[in-house]
């Protein structure tokens, strides 16, 4: 299996020296882009998108046909596992993801198991061979999943976004349940994600969406030690290559070290951290992928360039940087301000690595 | 002027030998007591009982009989002062404070001008001093106020929690008029303290809620900045004790060392970070507030107490602790809980400090 035409994406994450910062966004199909809205509508919804391979391979490729981005991520969302696990994921409009049965007992919890990932997941698995097959070996495509801690705080609370006072409570006074929870979504997510190898990912990355929201130890025990599981799971190689994978704890700034001996070739930053300064931290054990603030897009092109030009020197020289968000992209961003920023990116790195 | 009999919590905050760790809880004086509902309830409502000092004093106290607590802080709000500049504070249940009128135009922001502590803010000081007389000389008084850009976040957009698109849109673009903002802010924040001094608070303490939002570089420029004006505008002592100060910056753990040098004498900690690797990170050089997850309040006398033990554990030998909860506690948190941390903390230390 070949290396994409452009592999700098890839080579960036294994800290191979590459000719410039390639660069991805976070959430790069979606709302601000008026083709997405467009076959959004024709789908009928977000979860009808995910699930129609067709459309989200489309959707998939939108971005693409704009910018001259240097990744593809299969469009999908992070709650497909514990929807095929029967927990009716939907959605409410300017709220996020929820769960019409979320677990609220010891039954529900020793009867979950990991849904076969060629089952109920077979529409994602398809979307990623399809988008994989259209992108014809150009650009290499990133496979995803929600990562264990961050599916259970959905799965226990309903939701996201709240004090998470239910998950909290399951944490505290029956921790044992929640690992219960967390040793199935632990094998789940590494099978999904590698069926997903299997059909044509060529990095993977795990969303740790709420990691942030725990103490120190308690993200040891119920977050990065599950994501260790999963990466433990996954092949070194893969048709030859080495499948790079990234973790992003969103709020994890102060773990990046303990993120970085996980055994994941890259750390998701968000914008909240000094890119120089994790760097210092992490050595050269890891790339690192961020971390502009998504707000930064909602600005104009000439502070985006500037803002982008201060992330690069932040790296400073070097192969193990992807450029990315800090989080995903704002629905209100203007379409030219993502051409800026990915031009800015383009434009002023390649010093940096000669 | 003396110091009050129980004087642990100032001596810890400076550093000096104390026969135990202090303890008082963020939001102590709160709705999961059922004496200060009722108390609430004769008021009619949360921020008529914040401008009755009569009734301030009352709610102020019933944690302190309830509690063998080592500290009172007067019963307000972090964003008196935006209210007494007109923007017209309100609360709706269950979402936290929003404004009226909140700044959304240059006019408005240049008119802007620091509220004379005594006119419009007097309520506050007449409870500080009734609290304070109240008190005793029994135990210290605490005066707090918002940061001024945590005070900036609710005037530029009317309320909390979103994610700050109308704040970080004028960071980005229009920074200059966001600075404007900030140092009127930083006046007020800084007369307002003083003036809580002068009526009787025996330790400030600055409320960042909002400063995590930031990148590294715009919380220096946006948030940091200003407190570190606002500190030095305090006076170094006051009726011959020194005044200890207390800068909490909420999801802040990454900046430590530099909120540890803006003339602070301690550093309020979320309950992201491990308490010991933060008294590594800053040394000697402050004393460290904090900082159990208010979660752990919900769950049962003998996992509190592990989970305080194992605090004071990290925090280790030595003054220079002042035990608190990461974020205020939480309304449903059982009376007996509180009373079992109290207790926790007064029983497990004393061998911290021999």
């Amino acid at each position: 299996m070949p290396r994409p035409r452009n592999d700098t994406f890839l080579r960036a994450l294994l800290r191979e020296p590459v000719p410039y910062t390639p660069i991805w966004i976070m959430r790069q199909a979606g709302r601000y882009l008026p083709e997405y809205n467009q076959t959004r509508a024709r789908a009928g919804s977000f979860l009808a998108l995910c699930r129609d391979p067709d459309l989200a391979t489309e959707v998939t490729l939108q971005p693409l046909s704009r910018y001259a981005l240097d990744a593809a991520i299969v469009f999908s969302d992070i709650l497909t596992i514990p929807d095929a696990m029967g927990l009716g994921l939907y959605f409410v409009d300017g709220e996020g993801p929820r769960f019409e049965r979320p677990l609220r007992d010891e039954s529900a919890i020793r009867n979950l198991a990991p849904p076969d990932p060629t089952g109920p997941l077979r529409y994602v698995l398809d979307a990623v061979a399809q988008v994989r097959r259209s992108l014809r070996d150009e650009l290499p495509l990133i496979g995803f999943s929600g990562s264990p801690f961050t599916l259970a705080c959905y799965m226990v609370e309903g939701r996201g976004g709240t004090d998470f006072a239910t998950l909290k409570s399951m944490l505290y006074n029956e921790p044992s349940l929640l690992h219960a929870i967390l040793a199935v979504n632990a094998r789940a997510v590494a099978a999904y994600l590698n069926a997903q190898i299997e059909h044509g990912a060529q990095a993977v990355m795990l969303f740790d969406t709420w990691g942030g929201i725990l103490t120190s130890s308690a993200y040891e025990e119920f977050s990065l030690g599950y994501m260790r599981e999963v990466l433990s799971a996954l092949p070194q190689r893969y048709g030859g290559e080495r499948i790079p994978t990234i973790v992003f704890t969103k709020g994890g700034g102060l773990w990046l070290e303990r993120i970085a001996a996980s055994g994941c070739d890259a750390l998701g930053l968000d914008w909240t951290i000094d890119i120089g300064a994790a760097r210092m931290r992490v050595g050269n054990r890891v790339a690192l992928q961020g971390n502009l603030d998504p707000a930064i897009l909602l600005s104009s092109p000439a502070t985006i360039e500037k803002h982008a030009n201060a992330i690069l020197q932040a790296f400073g020289h070097g192969s193990g940087h992807v450029f990315n968000l800090g989080h995903g992209v704002s629905q209100f961003t203007p379409t030219n301000h993502v051409e800026a920023l990915v031009r800015a990116v383009h434009t002023a790195s390649p010093p940096y690595h000669v």
